[in-house]
C-alpha cells in the first residue's frame, strides 16, 4: 500500500514538476500544445494564463517589442472568440533547457477557412518559485514563402 | 600589493563571469554589439564564434528552422565581405536570466544605403562549462511596418 502510494506520489509530483530532460520537453511541449489548442477555438486564455507578468512578445503586426502581461492582456482579448483554426501541425518542437530556464521552438502549419498558414516560433518558458512554467519571451514570425522553393 | 592583486582578478573574473543581473545584462548586451558590430562590417564570424554547436536559427528568408552551427555556418559563409550596414540602434535591449541561461530581446533599426531596416530579435544565451556564453537560439523577423501608424 505504502509502495502504491510513493509512486502514485511520484506520479503527480513528475507532472507538476517534471525533472528529467524528456520529462520536462515533454511537460514544455505539452503546456504549448494546450494552450495553442484552446487558441486555436477562441481561446485567448490559453497563452494568457501562462504568460509571466514579465513576458515579452514579437509578432509580425506589432511595429516593436510588447512588454508585459498587462499589455498582452489588453492586445489578446479583443480576439476572443474570433479566432477558429480548424486544425494544426506542430513542425519537429524542440527543447533546449538548463535548470530553470526552457527555450522551445517549433515551426507551426495550421489550417484556416481552407487555406494554410505557416509561422516560425520561439517561447522561453521560465521556472518560477512555485515550481511552475511559464512563458517570459514569445516571438512568432512568418517564414519565407513555401511556393518559393 | 595583495588588495591590488585580488581586485583586479575581481575584475578580471567579472568580466569573464559576470554574476549579479546588471553586470550579466550588460555582458550579454555587449557580446550581442561586438557580434553585430562585425556582421555590419562584413564579418560573420562575429556571430559564428558565439554561437553554440547546437544553436536553432530562424529568419524571414528561411522557409523553417535551421538546426545547428554547420548549417549556420554554410549559410553564412557565402555572406562574408558581402554585408555593408553604415549604423545600427540597438532598441530597449532587455535581458531576462537565470543562472545559466539569458534571453536578449530587442528592436533594431539598422542603416544600409541610405535606407532604414527594422528587425525584432530574440537570441537565447547559455553559460557553457567553460563558463562562457553562448548563443542556442536566435530568431531574426521583420515588425510591421512603421508607416503604418
Amino acid at each position: 500500500m505504502k509502495t502504491i502510494t510513493i509512486i502514485t506520489l511520484m506520479m503527480i509530483s513528475a507532472t507538476l514538476f517534471p525533472q528529467k530532460k524528456d520529462e520536462l520537453a515533454s511537460h514544455i511541449i505539452n503546456m504549448e500544445k494546450a494552450a495553442l489548442e484552446r487558441w486555436n477555438k477562441g481561446d485567448v486564455y490559453g497563452y494568457l494564463e501562462i504568460y509571466a507578468d514579465d513576458v515579452v512578445y514579437f509578432d509580425p503586426m506589432l511595429k516593436k517589442r510588447m512588454d508585459g502581461l498587462d499589455k498582452l492582456t489588453a492586445y489578446y482579448k479583443p480576439l476572443q472568440g474570433l479566432i477558429n483554426v480548424s486544425g494544426y501541425e506542430m513542425i519537429d518542437p524542440l527543447v533546449q533547457a538548463v535548470d530553470n530556464m526552457a527555450i522551445l521552438t517549433f515551426n507551426l502549419r495550421s489550417f484556416q477557412d481552407d487555406k494554410e498558414f505557416y509561422w516560425n516560433c520561439t517561447e522561453a518558458y521560465r521556472k518560477e518559485k512555485d515550481g511552475k512554467w511559464k512563458i517570459i519571451q514569445s516571438h512568432w514570425s512568418i517564414p519565407a514563402p513555401k511556393k518559393e522553393e
